[in-house]
């Protein structure tokens, strides 16, 4: 466990980081929700201060006074034990509260959090549950990121923005790994923080299988787009081709094809298409069809954590690319949920949506681990996802 | 006509008016929209700027330099002539141009419109353009109030805001205005500035006819409401009652029943329904509706119109909601639109869509006159709307 | 009034044609419905029955015992005064009763009605209703007729289809009709049968117009498509334009275009379109924007009334296609609905309809007259629609 | 392999068990396709037919002339290979071909098939591919029936009909079955038929289990009904709380509350639910919460599969529903297709499915075998589905 001292420094690093990620903003595009799976970035600040006011403040803070009424109404999130929510949709509709209020009940919360962990005698079952709490912000902050690309590479201006982000760089040449043939166990072992999706231990068995030391590259990727392959069902999945055909989909996400080029939309504004960078923004339908069209397929999510951990010095170079995987997001056997609106967390999403494992040049320092296990639904591409391939 | 400087100072004290109405917002209520019918404050700023520069700085002042290339791809309206339109529903999407942005954009034209209106040898025609050029800015006035009411009346807090219209006061008791069968003649008639729907001057032929003194009231409103208006489809049109149903309609927007009593949200926030004031904010279905329990019926465009000119003493008291009529919006005899851009303004409306008559509280001043023809699809109430009974 | 004796063949020979209409139907045929606005044939079969069943029989043969209790349940049709009616798009989903079930219907509702109208003592509001359902089994008549048309002209078969109806016949050359300026009284004025909406007699001031004295052929219509008539906005209404957009119109209806040439389906299988026949399946959008394009306008409805009551033998030619108006469906001055049921017919429907004029070639014998009011939503186009110019 | 002559005689019973099925059907039954999923069975008939013509006839029998050019644009389905196919929404509106010929047509190809099996030289290709074809077949005759339940159980008079099938007995009391831990081996093994999805062998590791010798039978399901278990969101996944609160679901499909009561639509008509029957046609979502309130887990597929072929006399009794597992439907190791139309067949719906397993009152005699991977999407429940626990 983290000393006392240090879980105060702690969270307010975290909490000054999710305002850093905003610092090149003006005021306009925290409000903005273009779709519905993008938030605004003022609800992501509100929506975390949220969480610490409902979980932890109110409960264990004695004489604590709630910043305002209306917002935890406007703030609360999926949780269905809390509260009415707001409808997703809604939240761009919303001018109130301003951001300046937001930053208010920001620094409201953040002070009474800090005078509660300086002074207050926490219990390991508190500690694990402001460590939670922590990792919600760190999963906001990437979500942040994300729809703040998505907010500004929609708008016809096509703004530049101060981000802390290296989007594009390219990768070292890695060899491939491969796994040999047998049972291997899943799952966190170590003895810091991770989500209930990644427990419980289980064994698995695996074939053999090789996977690429490297991501598909953008040179690979157009490679694909001059064969025609946004144009043969062949290469895609029932529902990815009914998907390609529906929004008429011809290139990743944020790609403009401009007099006979493909350009690129990056926190630096448009840019040519860089070859040498890993793909990014597809969403699985597309990592699948390119993986077939290659004769090769997407790995498991087992076979990339025991890829990832790998033994000695024969491991994969990840953390640039989420990437996706062909597994279903499905319980662990033996998964449980905790009671109570946190134990809401990831359970109940386990239906219809895809693993992606890795981390992204968007994820926190220190939100990254092999056993994670990131999911979304496969037509899904605002996050920066890429591919891996194994055979 | 108007003497030149006359113009500089009309322009003036207009385009000021736009910006007085916006005195009491934050930056993040220029932002959103929450349907599409309803555009963002810095959207009718910025689309009121751009007709200036686009229709008289670009033709007719030599030299002129237009402030942004993308502003008049974002600030175009329905004018399919000039370059392509951003799609009504994307308006609320857009965070940038900032506002900061947009009244920089007024300053720069305002300035050069100045300038313009000062030295240049302004012709008949454009004279009449820059008439309509202000009529138009007047029109995106209302609709600025109407707008900035619709966004902070969806917001779960319900902010008041200070706004320079007084929504609600009782009118005075007056008597009912009577027409007798015979030939009138229907039209605009005298010098000034008209809308081209106004024109051509025509004759019709009506019957005898009573209309009420009074606008209908809350506390009649309420009577209808009280007495299962909502419940009984026999009052209703067939479309109206479809969109009863589909929409849960059970009062005028803006009502909400709290603990057993009827609130309204008005600028000065949430308050009691008061129940002298003219009911405000219903559809066409809803007037309709209301009349037929009353065994009476709306008036016709023509009807308004004589009973609103009236004859010595014996007129319409008119001029706090705009009044639905049961006139289709139609084509006068004779109509024919101007070429090019600015010749789209009317006519290709004319279908699917009600006349109403008269001016509402935010109607600015100077832009009501009897003949004037506002028109809306019928279940749109997000106008200040009213009731007047003929029979 | 008509004789009791006469009343009866009256009705049997009515009943009896809505048959022959069917006489060339397969099985298959009377069942799907693929669009809302079709119904399938026999949902005609059993609800004009149905009709004769709930509003005479039962309230007026004593001892009468309805034939199955499902069958008001199914083919109950918009009136909400009567039961729960079935949602209109699923009667396509039905497939029971079956066929021979709904001519059992006919067969049991027509041996009752024929003893009862040999029997009975008919009350002169008993000969109305019954008048007003013969009426409105001609209504369905015309119905099935193009609703038959649109369930084989939309199958992949093109099958041709024995029916009573001479779809395609050139116009003999008729001259324009002229009105001139002055006072006119609309309405029907006979001792006949009428609809409400025919009803009250009143007066109106018209203008000096012409109107063309034939319909506009095939051969012009396919010089505004040539001309580019459907890639053009300015012809077009706002609405209009936004409805070949979405649809992506480019024809009247039941147009193909074959290896350059083209074809229409008919009763008799897609054949070459005949230039010199009135053009048929068009919208009151495609009928205004080919106006437009032609320098010219639709009538009025009251123009056309004037015209084709006419003045000695300047007359309308007309009866095969019903005639585009530019009037919205309203009511005349001083319309009232009965009560009841009954009373539901037309007055619901005046929203968001424009009347036509005239009859077609699917319009059964004896129920044509030039007071006539016909109405659809201005983007319909299933029934045998034409265009005529006034200027 | 199965000897020429068996094949024939194999062919023509299950060509003939198709129309047995609908035996009982009326003309209009075979028409009608009241939701997406359903087909009418008019399709299916055809359908499987053009399998023949397509795969087998066209391509193998000199000179055969096919039926009629119409049949395969119509007939087709999801192969997009070949041709252009119709939408699956559109199905339910052609009346055209008829039923009768759709038979015409069955027993067109029938015939001729039946000469080439018993004439020609079937090579060992040819022979797998008249086994798909077979299999394809029965795969429709399910579809075939749970259909009709569909179109008949939606209809208002919920008619009873004569179908071959057994639909609800209760089931004997079996003992759980228990699996130990360990390495399995998954997939077909045998030397018959079988689909694409079943192979490649391979191994999983497999944790203790057992799993429920009975399926959930209605009584329990009541006692969820009643203990408000479709009003809880807890025991949901997400999407299944949004599928239940979108479509008011509050029962299994076909379950009315009638004064208290519940009833069930069979093919003997509306009858009282019996409480000794396994539950059927509930969603996974419906599986998967009522597992969840019994703190229990649906099983997945590998240990279906282990328990289903069993160890001695300790195995699942299985065969009245199938049977929802909590396994996403995705390729096995090595999974490969075939190339050409029918190496469409399973792969490409790799996305967004469930396994089920076992089979149903409604699978074909000699159609189910304990590796056998059905799907569909979790919210599907027209098929005859129940619930096993494991835990």
């Amino acid at each position: 466990m983290i000393a006392e001292q240090t879980l105060t420094e702690h969270y307010q690093r975290i909490r000054t980081h999710s305002e850093t990620i905003c610092r090149g903003l003006e005021t306009e595009d925290y409000v903005v929700q273009p779709v519905v799976d993008v938030s605004p970035p003022k609800w992501h600040l509100g929506h975390t201060t949220w969480f610490w006011e409902t979980f932890v403040l109110i409960p264990h803070l004695p004489g604590y006074k709630i910043f305002h009424d209306d917002f935890s109404y406007v703030f609360n999130s999926y949780y269905e034990t809390v509260g009415k929510r707001v409808l997703r949709t809604d939240r761009g509709n919303l001018s109130r509260p301003t951001v300046a209020g937001v930053y208010a009940y920001r620094a409201y919360v953040d002070e009474h959090m800090s005078r509660f962990l300086t002074h207050a005698d926490i219990s390991t079952e508190l500690h694990a549950l402001i460590t939670l709490g922590l990792n919600h912000e760190q999963q906001h902050q990437e979500l942040l990121i994300t729809d703040i690309k998505y907010i500004l590479g929609h708008n016809p201006l096509l703004p530049a923005i101060d981000m802390p982000v290296t989007e594009h760089q390219a990768q070292p040449v890695s060899a491939p790994v491969s796994i040999s043939e047998g049972i291997y166990t899943i799952g966190y072992q170590g003895h810091g923080f991770c989500f209930d999706n990644e427990l419980e231990l289980h064994k698995v068995y695996l074939n053999e299988t090789t996977m690429a030391g490297n991501l598909v590259i953008n040179a690979e990727y157009l490679a694909f787009i001059e064969a025609g392959g946004y144009q043969n069902f062949r290469y895609w999945l029932s529902d990815g081709w009914a998907w390609v055909q529906a929004n008429g989909i011809q290139a990743p996400l944020y790609w403009h094809r401009i007099k006979g080029a493909w350009w690129n939309y990056t926190f630096d504004g448009l840019k040519p298409v860089d070859v040498e960078v890993p793909v990014c923004h597809v969403s699985q339908y597309e990592a699948d069809a390119f993986a077939r069209w290659k004769d090769q397929r997407l790995p498991t999510e087992f076979e990339w954590e025991v890829a990832a951990i790998g033994s000695g010095r024969d491991q994969l170079n990840w953390r640039t690319r989420w990437e996706w995987t062909n597994s279903a997001y499905l319980p662990y056997p033996g998964f449980t949920t905790a009671e109570g609106a946190v134990g809401e967390y990831n359970g109940k999403f386990m239906s219809g949506q895809i693993v992606l494992r890795g981390a992204s040049v968007a994820t926190p320092e220190g939100h990254a681990r092999p056993t994670y296990r990131n999911f979304f639904q496969p037509d899904k591409r605002w996050q920066f996802t890429g591919i891996r391939l194994a055979s």
